[in-house]
C-alpha cells in the first residue's frame, strides 16, 4: 500500500474538529498536526494523538504536510490565511462569501501559480456540492430555472444577530424552506418567488431577567436584511430548553432544476441534503477534496481551483478501473 | 464569437431525435449531419435542415465533425460502433450494459489512444448522473450505504418481454419504487431491502382477440428474471387507451446516500430525477458531455473517458470565471 496522504488542520473550531473526525473514516489519509492561534497547550483534540503547534510557526512544517485544510472563518480568517498559506501548502478551504469569491480566487491563484501549489477554494455544500448541482442542472436542462432552498437549518449569522439584541441572553435561529414553494417548483410551475415566499425564519430566544418580550420580538422581526423580508416566528424558552433542544447544528436544503426538453416536455432534477451536523458534513466534503488536491499537485496541476475544476474520480480512494466496475 | 462545435449524430431513433432537439437549446453547438443505416432518403429529420448520409460512408466526413454522438443501442450497435468509430471521431455514447462497461471501455480506449481521439462512454443518467451521485455519496459519507431506486418509469426491456407473450397484442411496463422503502432509507434506518421490497411492476396490456387474460397474467407475473421476484400488477386495457395514455416515455429515480459522520450523526444526500421523457433527457446529457469531449480533445487529453473523468466546468458553455461568479 502506498503512503498515506498527510493532512494538517489550520484552525481548531467546529470545522477543525469535524475534519479530525472525518479523517477517521478515510484510511488513506492521516492527520499529522493541528495548528492554532491559541496557546497550543490549551487546545484539546478529540483524539489527542497528534501535536498542536502555534499557527505562526507553520512554515517549518511545510515538508511534513501534503494538504493543509483551512478551518477558519470566511469573514476574518480566510481572506488573509488563504493567500498567505498557499505560498507553502496545498490547501482546501470552505470560503463561503459568495460575492467575494472572484477576488479571493484571484488572490489565492496568484500565490499558487508563483509557488506551485494546488489550492481548492470554496469547498463544502454551499458553495460546493450545491454549486455543482446548479451547474449540472443548467447544462443538462439549458431551458429552465434553478431554485435553491435552504433548511431546515441553524443559521450562524442570523443566530448571532439575535444574540446581539439588548435583553437577549441566548438564542438560535432556524431557516426553513416554505414547502408550498418547493412543491410549486417540483410541479414544473416555474414560479417567480419573492424572498418571503421561499423561506421563513424561526427564533428560539432566552431573555435576560426583566427583558421585555414584546420589544425583543419586535426588534427581531423588523431587523433589516436579516428578518424584515421574512415571516419570522419568535419563541421564548428557558436556558434549559435551549441547551436541551437546540445545541445540534442541523442544516440542509434543495437545489432544484426545473426545465423542459424538446417540445416542452417537463424534466426535473433535484438534489437535497438533510444534515444532522452542518460542520461535520462540511468537514467531510473538505477531506474528500483534500484527496483531489493531493493528486492534482502530484500531476503538477497547480493554481487555485474550485469544485467546478475537479473531476469526480479524483475524490475517491478507488482506482479509475474499480470506479467504472463498481459505481458507473 | 468562436466557431460552433460541429456535431454529428450516428443513429436516428428516439435518442438521435432527442439530440437534434437538445442541440437547439445549446447555441454554441450545431448539428452538421445525421448518419443512418437506413436509406438516407427515407430518414425524415425533425428540423430537416442538415444532410443525412449512409453510416457506412461516415469516414469521409471525419474532418467536418468535432464530436460524433452515437445514438445506437447498447446490445447490438455500440459494442461494434464505439471502437470502430473512435478511429475517426471524438465520440459520446450512452452504453448502459453495466456489467460490460470495463470490457467496452478497454476496446474504445485502445482505439482512442492509438488514433488520438477523446471518447466519453456510458453517458446519460444511469449510467451517468446517477453514477456521479453514487460516487459523490460515498466520498463525502464513507460510512454509509447507497441506495438506487428507479421509477416511476417505462422500462423498454420489460415492455418487450410482455409483448413477446402469446396473446398479447401490445403493452407497456412501468417500474415503480416502493415509497415505504424510500422513506425507511431517508429516515436513516439503513434497511437491507430485497428486490421485492425496493420496486414493484405494473403492466398495461392489450390482448389479442380471444386470448385468455388469466393465462397472460400468470405468464407475466411468474416470468423468471423479469417479474417473478417482484409484486406485479397487470391491467388489461384497450388499444385506444394504450395509445392515449401510454405513449410517453417517463422515467426517473433516486440515488440516496445515507451515512453517519463523527459520533454517529445522521447525514442524508439525495439526488432525484422526474423525467417527462427519458430519451430526451438522456440526449440532453449526451449533448452537454459532447462539449466536454470537444474541449478535452482540444487539450489533447485523448482516450476513453467516463463521467468520472469530467470536471463539471467542462460541461458548461460559460467561462470558468463566469461560473465562479454566477454559480459557485
Amino acid at each position: 500500500m502506498s503512503a498515506k496522504i498527510r493532512i494538517g488542520i489550520a484552525g481548531y473550531g467546529n470545522l477543525g474538529r469535524g475534519v479530525e473526525l472525518a479523517l477517521g473514516q478515510n484510511p488513506d489519509m492521516e492527520l499529522v498536526a493541528v495548528f492554532s492561534r491559541r496557546e497550543p497547550k490549551s487546545v484539546e483534540l478529540l483524539a489527542g494523538n497528534v501535536p498542536v503547534y502555534a499557527l505562526d510557526t507553520i512554515e517549518q512544517y511545510k515538508d511534513q504536510i501534503d494538504v493543509l485544510i483551512l478551518c477558519g472563518g470566511s469573514k476574518d480568517d480566510l481572506p488573509k490565511q488563504g493567500p498567505h498559506l498557499a505560498q507553502w501548502f496545498n490547501t482546501i478551504d470552505s470560503f463561503d462569501t459568495h460575492a467575494a469569491i472572484p477576488e479571493y480566487f484571484a488572490a489565492v491563484d496568484a500565490v499558487a501559480q508563483a509557488t506551485q501549489h494546488t489550492n481548492i477554494i470554496a469547498v463544502g455544500w454551499d458553495p460546493g456540492l450545491f454549486s455543482i448541482n446548479r451547474l449540472m442542472g443548467e447544462v443538462v436542462l439549458p431551458k429552465g430555472e434553478t431554485y435553491t432552498f435552504w433548511g431546515k437549518g441553524l443559521s450562524q449569522g442570523h443566530s448571532d444577530a439575535v444574540r446581539r439584541i439588548d435583553g437577549v441572553k441566548a438564542g438560535v435561529q432556524y431557516t426553513l424552506p416554505i414547502e408550498a414553494a418547493v412543491e410549486r417548483v417540483r410541479a414544473g410551475e416555474f414560479p417567480e418567488l419573492s424572498t418571503r415566499e421561499k423561506h421563513r425564519r424561526e427564533c428560539f430566544v432566552v431573555l435576560e431577567d426583566g427583558a421585555n418580550a414584546d420589544e425583543v420580538r419586535n426588534t427581531i422581526v423588523t431587523m433589516p436584511n436579516y428578518f424584515a423580508d421574512y415571516d419570522t416566528t419568535v419563541h421564548f424558552i428557558s436556558l434549559e430548553e435551549l441547551e436541551r433542544d437546540h445545541t445540534a447544528m442541523p442544516h440542509g436544503g434543495f437545489v432544484i432544476r426545473s426545465g423542459t426538453s424538446g417540445n416542452d416536455v417537463q424534466q426535473t432534477v433535484e438534489y437535497s441534503l438533510a444534515l444532522g451536523s452542518n460542520p461535520e458534513f462540511t468537514s467531510s466534503v473538505l477531506v474528500a477534496y483534500a484527496r483531489a488536491a493531493y493528486r492534482l499537485a502530484q500531476q503538477k496541476q497547480f493554481g487555485a481551483k474550485t469544485v467546478f475544476d475537479i473531476a469526480p474520480g479524483l475524490l475517491s480512494p478507488k482506482s479509475a478501473a474499480d470506479l467504472r466496475k463498481e459505481l458507473l
